[in-house]
């Protein structure tokens, strides 16, 4: 019985080197583990990346077919490694850290290993048996880690966005729906947390609804952006080792294996060097997520109480808000979404710095950006998940309440500046808030308006949108 | 002889208080200058913001009378005052901080009383007499600070927007008109500051060309976004005390008046809380500031030197550099564009906290957003000038150095990939590192190519861009 | 009679100049004002900076002096032209832009030129006469940018702390006097803005003044690493050009001049090269940005209303809140130190980015960082200096709404656990909610405690402060 | 044979609920899972979080006792089980994400359920059985979330900052190794990156150590600040349903416990709100990130090359650099450390924006300043790690090229600025760099000092440190 050796030994530029005889990765992955032990995440914690990546390397392979430069018994086997790997095969074998030196190199070559090695066995030949399949010369045929690892960020990226615009979606639906039932409900409207005038809840809701499709409007032109490839570019945007109906002809072929269709650069060279895209993209989820914490401070703002806040609405209950204060519940939803707000605005500022460290031909620090990215993307995807079923969907308005504090509240003298002017208003505004009485019936003492105009006035319908004004004879 | 009196007196709801004779402000300006004594700069110092806020209030007052809410005997008067505004006159009647708190509200009655008191003038009245033309009745009429100041800011921000927009032009022709100047000079690019393959100077500097064009393009889709905005929302957006038609008279006013189409928010409620157009525009900003910045740091490494340095281009001098090193010429006009790169992403974080901060139906905080955002466009503006016509206009290329550097690389092995494969080219690259000797001779010396082919593979032209694989025999 | 000539020709390495024949300054600054055309805020606008520039140029030519290195009729006059410096003369002379390249090169030549201009015209000759006083040879004699520029800001921003200390003490002082005031009002404390357990707002106001006095604290710490300056390191901190004795001897010198002990750094070369200083104290600076903001955000909070809102006290009505809303009064003070919080966050990050990026032996971003961190230290001193002045003194306790909601609440519940149990006070908290009864009577009606054990448990002095467990026979 | 149900029933505010029996966590933790899926990262992923949680409870446990408010039974079981948890034992009972909201109560929850129930078991009883050992009744008994969590916090990120500190200090140790090797190896210093005077690569390379060493420095001083607790707090800081002998006697304990003293805060109540702690420490690890990411741009630019660039030193090689640039080396691991100092920049904004966020009595934000502070010191300590043992060991010096440098350099003629001066030293510099010719050469043909005073000013020891001047005849 042949005894299977526990290691295989491969070669770099370093030396030689023992790898174990299961792994599908090679010498390159292994050094690159070694290099890195930093954060604990793994490439297999992004399985869009990787994902990413057996496309790219399927779309290389169908191209360097096309174009001759691959044989059909390499470039099918590899074509069926990179399948196998889409399907959520191997993925335990993508192993190096997420934060990792050398511009994503080591997230290529671990990519180009696992593929290399899978298809020789497809092949009927050993792990590290390279001389019939190499990692470089055939899987990373005229490709580089330059124009390969922006790519596939790009790719993985785009996976994630379309899962947080349908989660920016649902979200935005409940805040509409919650809008619509709201719509008749009276509220003081409030500026700098001072009494204002009188609308209603539904447009108060309404605002969150809109501010979501507003963004979620900048998320997909941003993603937009993202369809812009540099295949072809290879090390530095020159195209050197590469066909010249290369590029062409693999962003066709990746075009196909994802679905969509991607674009080639103008230029190549700046593309290798430019994360403006990722920069871009990032300030938009900025956007998002600042817009989302404001919604969420609302909702904390108009939930407090029970009885010494707002209490304007009711956030469902959703678990024991304390460990000591019996009863009390807790804004736990809306408090975990300005926490991931947070969190992607400070990956923002690492974003952007690491896109200004770019240098010369390439961005060495694509690695964090990435990182930081698709982190935003996830946590905020979660974010919306959970504030719309776990909290937008189940709130309820304090109708009385609401309706109380309009009724008390001296904001709506604003209404009758056109009639009584903006020095008496004051006036009004002053008495009332000195002496605790009621706008109306200030009004009516001092005789500056007649019952039913003041009445005609005041009607909700008057005061919750734009109104000619009403004629002293008509009211 | 009449004297004249040295104070009027004004009322506000704190009571009364001297106003000084000659000033055209009123009571309210007074009290904001009190509370915000901050950053010394006033609204005289955004001279934008001032014409702005005059072409609002014209064109409310032509509003105000299309609807029959304002006399024209007044609503003349106030348009007049406001055109001599918008041609530079009163300014110096700004004189409240940029920061200030109150939402704009100082900023929007200090336009108000300037607006008003002039109007009396023209109108044969003194300053201060408020019966006849009042700063909140006629002047503000239909108005609200909530929508009054960010469709100001947003016109503001207009302006500087296209100056800066300009600005990156011209920069862009410097570094196009480099690119094609070097269009001919090979020179060694890099990765991760380490010698990669060939290229040409002028596909260098056509990437700072393409990235400004980039930029540009972002940047004019973002200011399409505060072409959005929000008058007749009143205070909250429900448009209370507004006249129906008020919100569509004045947009179309309003765009006479400053020469492009304005738009009207669909939801006004939303419009009137939502910061979302400053963030974005903001993270735009932050965009060019990272690109501008690693352009700079480009141009900053490539002349480092003049002998323990790259040494490949060399920016022109414009002073000395140092006070103690004789003859020492430093690249400062990168250097100050850096810094405010810098700058500007310290303002993008300002923008997003200020924007977060917003509650439930204002952003109380907007002062601090057109401060920041304003001096970002300012500063970038000077940034892109400066450097167009002190540095860029200016720079000569090392010619024989960077033929050098690429005729004694080792990164030209990379070429031979296809040829040779990656195995081989990673010895010859070894032993070119280790003894010092060039690739050329090296690979002739190992018979891995013929001379001719190698001649042909290593020629500038089929470096620089992708080449179909030579042949052996056509060589 | 003899003409006055209109301009005198200076020589600089670029070649001959002319300069304005008044001009304090020479060509090097003429040359710095051509290119540094940024933030249109120039050297004069920073006092601090000139006087710390003066002062360290008059402790140079006495060290000089003391080391026979510079004659006595130069050194003389060098001092002399100092002094009217510091004593505020001359300072339009200062016209350089403070956002300038070059690493303070231009700010120390300017500073170098007009004290050799004015030095010579002490001894009697004309400015631009050189040849008897040099701006570099003797005013910059052992001296280099790279030592004089970062010794400067830290002097200033020494000074510019100071101010800021004194104003964070009189503002805490606001506070504890406002604590003590309100010691004995009883309210609802908050947590996650939910209704949480009494406390008094003694203690509310009190934590505020123990968060300026930590920060206080904090701030005096960074400001002691600004005494470690680095003069004598000349150009990268080796020494080049300077006496052995030099470091040690201006040190003295200028601490003389400044009137507190400065420490030599122990490596200059590193300290020529570090920023860390300036890192640590803008990290300080946010510390106490946040806090503030922090602070605001829970006055505006608490005095939300009037008839809306928390309405818990009432800030002193400083101007008319609104254009549109009559009688609206706003808690402007707060909202523009938020503002002010929000800059110096985003500056920090600004400072942060510009430490980065310095390289080898030197910062050249330098200016960013004292532009940065100067207007962080000025405008907080104002924001503390406003909120104290105009907000906090006058604010005022609404002490019957305050005990109302202690008295309708549910949270009072929580000192009842040691009593009947978190299950059973959950089951109390929860009925309360429903019924909108009150938890007293609810434990009465369940029989689960004796009234006199209750009330003694419900003591406000109980509820506030740590309290043995009240035994059932003792009550 | 009695079958085990597979599942208990618990209870809380929102009714019933089934609790897998084998769980060692209860309903609230259960909850917490269902409502927080945002990072996918747990509180089993923090052991140094778990461990401190159980260093408290153990210390309550061991209060109570003493204060006769908890019985030895339970006392006794509940250390027990705390025992086990510090020593490793069901960490992965710990399941809550570790970004939720609730302001930790849920993290506490967690720590109480798990303990309760492991002590039922030790005692003899049933999982869930709380009749006689209840989560919130005896193990959380004298506190609230809002003591324990901050608490925990505070001696988790104790643990993580003196590993980060050890791994700082193996760093320093290496650069100060190899500042000893490279002590006598003379090399040119630069000023923005421009050629300035000489000075030693020891030199350089000391300055690194000292860099860090003042970092250690102010990272141990930010540590003092979180010895402060605030157990006794309850849940505001009042103390409420705590013994006034608690505070004292849970600090005493804990620190026997954790082994090093803590301190009680003076103040309760504000120690409860504030988050001025972990702000400082965050802004102290930002300052070193930006330190050691200063360091390792200046290891990357003094290896750049190896033809075209400064090539002043060799990093260790560590993996292939390119997958399609044969025997292309790049710097991966200053690579990594930069992209670590990124994200502890943005993480820093992220504490900031969290920090600021706190309202009134509590800050319910404290997860992600938990989340953002134990990444940043994680990372930090390993990108220290590998730096040091991967890069730094490793660095050799290339001694010719850099003496080459040297004696090329044009900088070199600051050292006669005080025997030439610098009118006529610059004329010597613009020549030099004019004709390519060398300073010396163009210094002894002009006359301007003799060969022998020029040579004793040139020698290696005169130029790398301050000296006297050398007269004319000593020379």
């Amino acid at each position: 019985m042949e005894e299977v050796a526990a290691f295989r030994s491969e070669h770099d530029l370093l030396g030689d080197r023992d790898v174990p005889m299961e792994a599908y990765y090679g010498v390159h992955t292994l050094r690159a583990v070694e290099n890195f032990q930093i954060s604990g995440q793994r490439l297999c914690d992004a399985p869009d990346l990787i994902i990413a990546l057996a496309a790219i390397k399927e779309a290389a392979a169908q191209a360097n077919m096309d174009l001759g430069l691959l044989g059909p018994t390499q470039g099918n086997a590899i074509i069926a490694a990179c399948r196998e790997i889409r399907d959520g095969a191997l993925h335990d074998q993508f192993v190096v850290d997420l934060i990792q030196g050398g511009a994503g190199t080591s997230t290529n070559m671990n990519a180009n290993e696992v593929i290399a090695n899978r298809a020789l066995e497809i092949l009927g030949h050993r792990r590290g048996e390279y001389t019939h399949l190499h990692p470089n010369e055939h899987v990373n045929l005229s490709q580089s880690t330059n124009d390969v690892y922006p790519t596939a960020l790009k790719l993985a990226a785009w996976a994630g966005i379309h899962r947080l615009l349908r989660s920016m979606g649902d979200l935005r639906l409940a805040f509409a729906e919650k809008a619509g039932e709201f719509s008749e409900i009276l509220k003081m409207g409030r500026t700098q947390l001072q009494d204002a005038v009188p609308m209603t809840l539904g447009q108060e809701f309404g605002t969150y609804a809109l501010m979501l499709a507003e963004d979620e409007a900048r998320l997909s032109e941003a993603a937009q952006l993202i369809r812009e490839i540099n295949l072809g570019a290879t090390a530095i945007g020159t195209g050197i080792t590469a066909h010249p109906d290369y590029a062409a002809r693999v962003r066709d072929r990746l075009s196909e294996v994802v679905g969509f269709d991607l674009l080639t650069s103008p230029d190549l060279v700046e593309a290798t060097q430019d994360c403006g895209a990722f920069v871009q993209l990032s300030g938009v989820l900025k956007r998002v997520a600042v817009k989302l914490s404001k919604t969420c401070n609302d909702l904390r703002l108009l939930s407090s109480g029970p009885r010494a806040g707002f209490n304007e609405i009711n956030l469902p209950a959703r678990q024991a808000g304390s460990s000591i204060m019996p009863g009390k519940v807790n804004p736990v939803i809306p408090e975990v979404v300005n926490q991931v707000a947070f969190e992607v605005i400070g990956n923002d500022v690492t974003i952007t710095m690491a896109a200004e460290a770019g240098q010369l031909q390439l961005n060495a620090f694509e690695p964090i950006i990435f990182y930081s990215l698709s982190r935003s993307i996830a946590h905020l995807t979660a974010a919306c998940g959970t504030l719309e079923k776990n909290c937008v969907r189940g709130i309820t308005a304090n109708k009385e309440r609401l309706r109380d504090m309009v009724e008390h509240s001296i904001g709506i003298v604003t209404a009758l500046n056109p009639y009584i002017g903006y020095r008496n208003a004051t006036e009004i505004a002053l008495e009332a808030h000195r002496s605790g009485r009621g706008v109306y019936e200030l009004v009516l003492e001092k005789g500056l308006m007649s019952k039913d105009r003041l009445d005609a006035v005041l009607r909700p319908e008057t005061l919750t949108k734009p109104q000619p004004l009403i004629l002293a004879e008509t009211a």
